[in-house]
Order: C-alpha cells, then sequence, then structure tokens
C-alpha cells in the first residue's frame, strides 16, 4: 500500500490530470500508466525499486478492473438466486399495512415474498397464467400461491421477481405471513411408479406412448393425470353436490342422489389441451407443462346424465347461455377451479355429458376427481371438471381464470404484450389429431420383409369419428391408408367419443437407414391435421395437432 | 420408283445382308446408304447419274419413315374423333338383342354409341362417375345419358370409347335407338349473364369472387348453380311430396300442407364439395368441373322443419340410421337425384333441417330447387337436394350413386385402380375453408399507406362458427388477424350455418413488387385449415380446403 500511495503521489507531482470518470480511471489509465512506467523504466533500468512498484501497479489495476467489470455478472450468477427475498440494506422497509394498500393499478400492484416487497403493476399483464390470477396476491404475500402453482419456483422466475424489488418487510412481518402455511400437497395420492411426471405441485403425468396404445380402453392407474391444484379430500358421506341458478341454489345432492338418476355409460376419450405441446416449445420457447403426446386417455364413464339432472329442474334452455361447474379443488383464496360449457350442449341430450361416478367399472379414484367427475365427451379436458362441488345455470361464462383467462388459442404472432384473451374463445370441442406411439423418436427398428410397424391414436373432438390416417415416410410423396385397428363399435353416429387405434406395417426404402414418419387423421367433417406446427404456434402452446413426426433408424 | 428398285438392286448385288428388323431398315439403312452413296459418288464422280439417284432414295427414304413414325399420331389426333361410332368395315355387325345380352360381367357388359358397339367391362371399375352410374347403360345405347351428362362429349372420352369398340350395329338400330330422343335441356330456366358457367349441360355456374363477398346474403340470381341432371318442369298445383317408411308410404303432401308447418327461416350457406377444384386440378389433372371459390352462396331459407314432419309422424330413431331425399330430376333410366342424411342429424331440432319453399323472402327459383329444396345447414350442398319428390325414413343410406359412389375422399395415393368407394364415408358436414376474393391472382394492386386491402370468406360446417381468419404475405413468417366483418349474429350456439366475410389492410414491405397471399381460417372447434393441395389431394378432387394463395403484382 505504501508503494502504491507513493507511485500515486509520483504521478500527482508530474501534474498529470486524473479524469474524474471512472471509465478512464479503470480502463484507459492503467495502459497511460503502463507506457509512462516503460518510458520511466527504460530510463532508469538500473532503479529496481521503481521497476517493482511498476509491476504491482499494473497488476493491482487489472484486478480491479476485472472485478469492477465482472461483478455485476457473478453477483447475479452466484447471489440473485439466493438472495430473492432476501434482505436488502439499500432499499427502505415497509410494513404490511402499506403493502396492502398497493392492491390496485391505481396504487401500484405490490406483493412481498420472503423479505421483499415487489412492484408487478407493470408485469400483471404479462402473466402466463393470465391476470386475473396473479391479482389474488395484490397487496399481499405470493408464497402461498407459489405453494399450490409449484411450478413457479425456478431460478428464471426468482430472477424476473427480483428485478421488480422495491424494498423489504421486517422479520416480524415474514413471521406472521408465513403463519399456518403448510405444503397444500402433502396428503397427494399415490400414484403409479411408470407415469411420467410432467409437473409435482399440481400434478401432470403422462404414461409413456407406447404402453398408452396397448389397450383400447386406458387402464385407470396408467390414465394420464391434469390436476391444476392440490387434490382434495373428500368424505363420500358428506359429500355435496350444489346446483344453482345463477346466485340462487336450487338443489342439494348427497352422493347418493346422483346414484338414484338413470345409469348411463359411455366411453370417452379425455384429452389436454397441452397434449403435444413439446412439439410447439421446439418451434419458440413457451411456458406451460411440457407434454408428449400421452396428456390423452380413454376410460368408461359411468353416472347420471346432466341433461336428465337439469330437465328435472324444469330449465329452459332459452333463457341462458351457460352450464358452469365447480370443483372441490380450492386456490389459497378459496376460489375453486371452475370451467363452463355452453348450455345448448349441457341440455343436449346428444351431448352425453355424464356426472359420473365410475371410471372403467369402479369408483373414480382421487386422481380422477371422487367422488364426481364431469365428463363432457369430445370437449378439452379442462372442462371435465372433477371433485364436482357445484352446477350453476347462468347467463354468463364461468368466471374461471381457466375459463376467460387461459385454455385460449391465439394467432401465432399474437404474443403476450398484443393478446387479449377476451378476444378468443375458450376451448370447447378439440380438432383432430392424431399420434404415433411406436415407435418412438430416435429407436432403432428392424425391417421385417421390407416394413416396419408403426401404430398410434387418433381422435376428434365434438362426436366426430375418425375415418382415415394416413402414414408416409417420404414427406407426403406416398401417403399409405392404415388400418383403424380399435374404435368404439356401439358408438351412435355423431357421438364418437372414444379414440382410435391404429397400426400400419409401412414400407420403407431398402436401402434408407433413417426415416421421418408422418402421421395425419381425418374425421367425419373431412377436417385434416395442419401440416406444420409453426403456423398453429400460439403462446399458450395448445392444440398442437399439426402432422405427427417421428424420426427413426433403421436395420436392415 | 424404278431408280429406288435400280440401286436396291445394286445394294443387294453388293452382298449387303439387310437386317430384317423395320428399325435398322428405317433408322440406320439411310445412313449407311448415305456413306456408301457418298463414297461411290466421290468415286465416279463424274457419273451424275448415279449422283441423283443417291439423292432420291435418300429423300424417298426419309420421308417413308417419316410416315411411318407419325402415321398413328396423325391418324388419331385427326381421324379418330370423327370416326368414333362410325360404321367400321373391319368389324363385325351386331344386331341390338345380341348387344343386349351384354349387361353384365358375366356375359361382358357392352353399350352402343352411334354405329359402335363397345365391350366396356374393364372400365366399369373406372368409370369417374362411378360404375352404377355408367353400368345404366349397359347393353344399350350410352347416347341418351350423354345428353344428361354432356361433359362427356369431349375429344378425349370419344377416343378413350372409341378404343374399347368391338363392332358396329347396323344403321336401321341407330334409327331405332335414336327414336324419340330429344335434348333434355330445351327447358333450363334463364341465368344471370354474370355467372361464370362451367358446364352447360347439367348446368353448373359461379358468381365471379370480388362479386361474391359484397353481400353477406348472395343475391338469389347471383347464387351458385350446381344441378347435376336437367331442372325439371314443377307445376305448383300437381306438386306432390311423398313421405316413406322404408318402402311404404305414408303420407302425401300438396304445397300448401308443407306451409301449414310452423314457418321457420335460417341463415344458411351451401357449398359445392367441387369448390376450388380449379386448385387441385392442378396439382394432378382430374375430372370433374373446375369451380373456381365460387360454389358457394349464402341466403336466406324459410320453410318446415323436417323434425316437425317426422316428430308428426311418431318415428322413433333408434329404428333407422338415415333419411334420404329424391328430387323430381331423373336420368335418363327414370332414376331421380337421390341423398340422405343420418336420421340423428334428421331428427335433431338443433340441426335446423329445412324444407324450404322460399330463398331469400321469394318463392324459390327453378335452378334452386323450385317448389321444395331442403336445406340441411352446415353440411355438402350435395345433400341438399333440390325439387323435392320424396323422404324415405330408412335403415338404409340412400342408394343414389350421388350418395355411395361420388361425393366422397379418398387418400392422395388412391387412385382408380384402387378406389373402393364403400371405405369411405359420404360426405356429411364439412370442414373449414375460406378463401380470398379480392384482390384476384394476377390483379394489380395500388399500395396505399404501406398496405393493400384484402377481402374474402370463411366457413365451417356442422355449424361451426368461424373464430378467427389468418393472414400473410410472407409465407407465414408473419400472420395478421383479419376482420370479420360479416357475420349471423342472430345465430345460436353451435347453430352457425352462415358464412363469415373478413377483411384486412394487410401491410406489405416497402419495394416488394410481387407478393403471395395466404389465408386460412379457424373454427370453433379450433379446426384449422391444412397447408398445401397436394397432401389433401384426391381423385374426385373434393374439399380443396388447403391454405387459399393468390398471387398478385403491386404499385407502390
Amino acid at each position: 500500500m505504501i508503494l502504491h500511495s507513493r507511485i500515486l503521489n509520483h504521478l500527482r507531482n508530474r501534474s498529470l490530470s486524473l479524469t474524474s470518470t471512472v471509465y478512464i480511471q479503470h480502463y484507459v489509465e492503467p495502459f497511460r500508466q503502463y507506457s509512462f512506467y516503460k518510458e520511466q523504466y527504460v530510463k532508469r533500468k538500473s532503479n529496481s525499486y521503481v521497476k517493482y512498484a511498476v509491476y504491482i501497479a499494473i497488476t493491482t489495476s487489472i484486478l480491479g478492473l476485472c472485478y469492477y467489470t465482472f461483478y455485476k455478472r457473478v453477483h447475479a450468477l452466484i447471489e440473485k438466486p439466493i438472495s430473492c427475498g432476501e434482505f436488502r440494506a439499500d432499499l427502505k422497509t415497509y410494513n404490511l399495512e402499506e403493502v396492502g394498500k398497493h392492491y390496485n393499478k391505481e396504487n401500484g400492484i405490490w406483493v412481498t415474498f420472503k423479505q421483499g416487497v415487489y412492484d408487478i403493476t407493470d408485469f400483471i399483464e404479462k402473466h402466463p397464467g393470465g391476470s386475473s390470477k396473479i391479482m389474488m396476491a395484490a397487496g399481499s404475500s405470493i408464497e402461498p400461491f407459489w405453494s399450490i402453482f409449484a411450478n413457479h419456483k425456478t431460478k428464471e422466475i426468482y430472477e424476473l421477481l427480483e428485478s421488480m424489488r422495491i424494498g423489504n418487510i421486517s422479520e416480524d412481518d415474514v413471521i406472521s405471513n408465513v403463519i399456518n402455511e403448510k405444503d397444500p400437497y402433502l396428503k397427494e395420492p399415490k400414484r403409479h411408479k411408470i407415469l411420467k411426471i410432467n409437473g409435482q405441485k399440481p400434478f401432470c403425468a403422462e404414461p409413456p406412448p407406447s404402453l398408452l396404445i396397448e389397450n383400447f380402453i386406458t387402464p385407470t392407474e396408467l390414465f394420464y393425470v391434469r390436476n391444476h391444484l392440490p387434490v382434495p379430500e373428500i368424505d363420500l358421506k358428506s359429500y355435496n353436490l350444489e346446483l344453482a341458478v345463477e346466485e340462487v341454489t336450487k338443489k342439494s345432492f348427497k352422493f347418493e342422489d346422483i346414484k338414484k338418476y338413470p345409469k348411463y355409460t359411455i366411453t370417452s376419450t379425455v384429452m389436454c389441451a397441452g397434449n403435444r405441446r413439446s412439439e410447439m416449445t421446439q418451434v419458440k420457447h413457451l411456458k406451460g407443462v411440457s407434454w408428449s403426446v400421452g396428456a390423452v386417455s380413454n376410460a368408461t364413464w359411468t353416472g347420471a346424465r346432466l341433461y336428465d339432472i337439469l330437465k328435472d329442474l324444469g330449465i329452459n334452455e332459452d333463457n341462458y347461455n351457460h352450464v358452469q361447474f365447480e370443483g372441490y379443488d380450492l386456490d389459497p383464496s378459496g376460489i375453486p377451479y371452475g370451467a363452463s360449457v355452453p348450455i345448448s350442449k349441457a341440455m343436449d341430450p346428444r351431448a352425453d355429458i355424464i356426472l359420473a361416478y365410475e371410471m372403467n367399472g369402479q369408483p373414480i379414484p382421487r386422481d380422477h376427481g371422487f367422488p364426481i367427475r364431469v365428463i363432457v365427451p369430445g370437449v378439452v379436458g379442462a372442462r371435465n371438471v372433477k371433485w364436482l362441488a357445484k352446477i350453476i345455470v347462468s347467463k354468463e361464462e364461468s368466471p374461471s381464470q381457466w375459463q376467460q383467462g387461459d385454455y385460449k388459442v391465439f394467432s401465432p404472432n399474437t404474443d403476450w404484450d398484443t393478446v387479449d384473451f377476451s378476444k378468443a374463445p375458450a376451448i370447447q370441442e378439440m380438432p383432430v389429431i392424431s399420434a404415433i406411439c411406436k415407435p418412438e423418436q430416435s429407436e432403432i427398428i428392424k425391417v421385417i420383409d421390407g416394413k416396419i410397424n408403426v401404430k398410434g391414436y387418433a381422435w376428434s373432438g365434438g362426436g366426430r369419428k375418425i375415418t382415415r390416417v394416413d402414414v408416409t415416410n417420404d414427406r407426403g410423396k406416398t401417403w399409405h391408408v392404415a388400418d383403424l385397428i380399435a374404435e368404439d363399435n356401439n358408438a351412435k353416429e355423431g357421438r364418437y367419443w372414444s379414440w382410435t387405434l391404429w397400426s400400419i406395417d409401412l414400407p420403407v426404402k431398402k436401402k434408407s437407414k433413417e426415416i421421418e414418419i408422418w402421421a395425419k387423421a381425418v374425421d367425419t367433417s373431412y377436417n385434416v391435421q395442419p401440416e406444420s406446427v409453426e403456423n398453429i404456434w400460439n403462446l399458450r402452446g395448445f392444440l398442437c395437432n399439426a402432422y405427427h413426426r417421428v424420426k427413426v433408424k433403421l436395420e436392415h
């Protein structure tokens, strides 16, 4: 240090004007100093005192420069994920009362996370889960919501949150915030280990593709699971299903009351709107559960027809527009999962909507909606509300975030800055889709008699039957028609709720070592799948029904 | 000739072995001769007699070669179309009784045309109009059928027929064949001159694209016309509509009886399955009316509901599968135009099937089915039977050729050798489609403020509403969402029978001189159009609903 200050004094003595900017001080100065001292060194070669002083000065300057340059990045990389929500001495400390005043756009929207206070006003509209969902935490702690939607607990999201940091709360306030908070996922049911888990909290899992198409009726334990909240614990004895018209409760059913209605069984496929999202995210990154081809399964469902129940109530469908469903699964603010379907569907006996209490001949297991799940065949899984708590006949669509601010599809160029969820209809009936389940991507296949076996499923919403599946391995130059090996032969015209399984012994060229297989299905309305994911890409990654493409290696 | 034979003798004397094949004689020989004579000529330069002989020989040989080579083609081009059906002395003459015995596969299937007798046994299955249709002429004259289906009167088809020639009939038999035959199209109604005629007999015509989308409701005179047979002449006073269950007539309605039923008005688009076929034929040639984008129109239809009529009759839909319709338009063998729809649709009040006696508030004109046309909204035009004569409730689909042997779609690689019409379902509900009507292909457009206006229609079958139309001019890199400028605001949920008109001021790049505009529509089931015509190509050229693409030139 003495040496260093001496050199600096020396420099001052030489009347070198030190510019005031940090840039000059750190970047230019060392080199100017270096030149000067080199000159000095050459001049006074014999003076080793000065020589060492020069080296030390240069080294010190460079180290300072490096530290200054990389400090922020290193800090961000190493410290930020850890420090998200930690006390920051450079920021003001607020009390919870002050935070609580910031719950709307006028005052600004604040939330807390651990000891951090965040102004998320500008982020609200960009929230991938929808603005109404994030607004539930306005003016309070975001933590109980993140316990439910645990997919938020990533480095990326911690960093994003910390970038909106404006202050602290005291340690005492943190304690009062976390009081009574416990993991709402402690009492989840046990699941079959073969399911591929795409999300733990809420639980989302799919069966492996090759197993999926082994059975026309998916074994219950292998049926894909898409929960939106923790699985509720329901005691059958105290189970209650409420039936309301607008705000007014008209009836209350015990479980046994539902069983008194005529018993119907339908076979229906249920598919998640996000099925095959993993392909869409490859085109352009998007958030959401990264499903492969297995967010779909087929089961028999037994229960009472919604039509019979609503008819009993004497509902005139011309006076209402929607039938809403609420589940017993609640978010941290006590709002249930919800969805609705058009009343024209709810009151159409041909729509076969079932309040199902049996799945594949057995009581519905907890993961699939025990004790009652509404099955709206031909309609996206999200409207097949599990753990059914309430049915509301209404002029309005369900106010649920999952109905109005999610499960909608937009044009490929609509992004989070331009999206307006009120402009697109909620997904109801689903479009025609197919998938190749066997072989899987990158599999090595033995060619037998110039052919390989390819298998998959195809399905269309709205009761439209699959009439044809075309398969190619030369990019559409030659299309081969697959055999439809399993379909619902008992289904009535226009009420084909089940998927169709298909198989083909696909001829391959003699010397080809790698092929790409494409499949496309056609339904009774002669709707076909679109060719490429690019042109149907949408910011929520829904309804990825482009040709399914699988590359495999061949062994001759 | 004397010279020529002398030269040949000379050659023989030189022991040149003439090979026996024609090829050598005509192609190689002249050149060999030429070399030889050139040599001779050089040797005996003074002998002008030989010189001229050489030239003459060469010229003669070349002329002979040309004649031989082109004879067949020239003959085919000039003579065949004229001679189709003319007496051929080289063939046997049969009497009509002998011809009449050949009406099935066992005996072979023969038909006559003018004086010609033709064995069409092997052609039956390849007949683009279906085997059952051509079988009606088996063992007799094809001529009255070709008077109805006048599209057969082309050089191509005359040649095809003549290639199956096996004999003659006498001139007297020809006279007895044509007796009573007159043009069945003499009493067709007058049509608006602006309609673009795609076929005269039967009459098929469409309005120009830019005019088509000027009105949400197509003016009746501009409504596209797709007739399958001559327009029948019907006297309202004697009009009779029969209602049968299987073979048994249950009721007979006068026109006034139908008017006594409650009066319903719906707005419904009607579209021909062949709409936009002209694009499909560019991919690979196919037969059929070459429609542009105008085989579609939208009108209001007023009449009695089929549901009310069938309900009156006490039909239990579980006992039947189909409701068939027959028109008053007859083919030469007396078989009416026919089609059917599933009974689940016929007996569904939500399906809005109307026995319409008014079109756009006026009695339906002759070209559109006077006095009654059944309107099956959301379903292909071919099932919207005109000049309704009979309704049959049945276990069976309509036996009509147009139901069972036509209006079906197959995989792109299915051809006339492999097609099996029983394997595909009859087209009923139609898939989502759109078209750009303004600008039209190759139009020159003035760019205003960096934009051009693009307009068109979109529609989907089955009551599915159009929810979005995306337009691009950079091959899908940027999709712009069009404004939906006209749609049926009174339609009930799931019963959007009308098309949607759309418009967009499409931004174009500053310096681009030519662009290709693409349009694709999305319906409430989120079905989208496929990208390319190639992958939906089918041998009858139906349901061409790929992205519509229009190239235009820009003026800045």
